[in-house]
């Protein structure tokens, strides 16, 4: 944990935080917080900061924080055919330790029906993951899920809201152009949503509703990844992409 | 399996192979494999080439081959700080499949000393998920492994031999140049060796020595990542900037 995040209703008014359970157990044994000692604290959502250790309790630690700025928000969304729930399990916390805005988890002809049925979609079950990620990654912008049964519903109809004005990338095999090329220039106010069919790919009438709705085909590169390696990846290079383009 | 692996020994002079067990089975029921149809194969170290379904039994599928060239062997070899069994129980398939000559597992003072004891090091073990990598990512090249559990042998004495005149990168976090600053220009006989180290990092005394052995820092990225997500972002990274600089 290389940041301790916290929810906005766990700071007092005076800005102290009272931490219990697994994080404080954490803080006591793996940080061997002792009074005096600074910890990098985030709020959810919020500002990074740091907070002073002011007592220790077998059960609980009391800190007072300082916060400071809110880190950038991640500027890359994912649009995903919804993977196989061990996969997505493996998934939630890069997600969220590289840096991405939204999940927008989609239907596709070639996602089974069942990955649906999973409880690896439940906030509940993922949040979990999400946070765990912030922390590795010392961010405090929790990724927004959504789910969507309905391809054709997404994509016409509720991406717009979503993701507004985006540059939108599928990545696809053959000979596409590199995500950099396709990239450059990005204007610093403009986000990236990209587009990772399920294992087998995008059907054509899929691709073809992606190509119509302004998504720009972008290579998946010269050898087949799993879906989950094919994320990272994918969103490595977009995010060097844009550090680039900056 | 977009490629079906096998080993030099199972193909008969008249370029037949008979496969039985796992494979067999794959090629009847996920490729519905039946008389006269194409499937992709390759030879472990060797070349692709495609196979044509001869004959199909309960227990086996005998199919006749006609092989091409290898695929161009990967240009990067990995160092790297070995990981937590589990973490490297999930990256050896990654490994195979990102595209890796070599990994080369390393001792370091932040790497706990049972990792050395685990099984996920026999190769007996290992083996399997690496061509499960390459037939994922239709390549031949069995990553080499070499597991060193003295550090500074490994650097001073081992490296040299295991890989020549490569260009050596040890990511860091901070300020260094990005991986494909580092690589701008790579000529085309030239490998790429990267240095991963371990969860917490090289200490001082390791760092020093890489740099002492031609090791250039580049750049880890701004976020703080699993070390499973970090090889396979810095190896993508490598990948990518080899093929820029192409």
């Amino acid at each position: 944990m290389n940041l301790v995040l916290v929810e906005a209703s766990e700071v007092t008014p005076t800005a102290e935080v009272t931490l219990r359970g697994g994080r404080a157990a954490h803080l006591r044994t793996v940080l061997r917080g002792v009074p005096g000692q600074s910890v990098r604290m985030g709020i959810v959502d919020g500002p990074t900061g740091t907070g002073v250790v002011q007592h220790v309790s077998p059960d609980s630690v009391v800190l007072a924080c300082v916060w400071g700025e809110p880190p950038p928000r991640p500027r890359v969304d994912l649009l995903l055919a919804l993977p196989r729930p061990k996969v997505l399990r493996r998934l939630w916390a890069q997600f969220a330790a590289l840096g991405v805005g939204q999940v927008i988890l989609s239907n596709a002809e070639r996602v089974e029906r069942n990955y649906f049925d999973t409880h690896v979609l439940d906030e509940a079950d993922f949040r979990p993951l999400l946070l765990e990620g912030l922390q590795q990654a010392r961010d405090t912008h929790l990724p927004r899920v959504s789910v969507h049964r309905q391809f054709r519903v997404l994509i016409e109809d509720a991406l717009d809201p979503l993701t507004g004005t985006a540059r939108r990338l599928v990545a696809e095999p053959g000979a596409a152009p590199s995500i950099r090329a396709a990239l450059q220039p990005l204007p610093s106010y403009e986000r990236v949503l990209l587009a990772v069919g399920p294992e087998g790919g995008w059907n054509s009438f899929e691709l073809s509703l992606l190509h119509a709705h302004r998504f720009t085909p972008v290579s998946l590169g010269t050898r087949t990844l799993r879906s989950d390696t094919a994320c990272v990846a994918l969103l490595t290079l977009v995010h060097d992409a844009i550090a680039v383009s900056a």
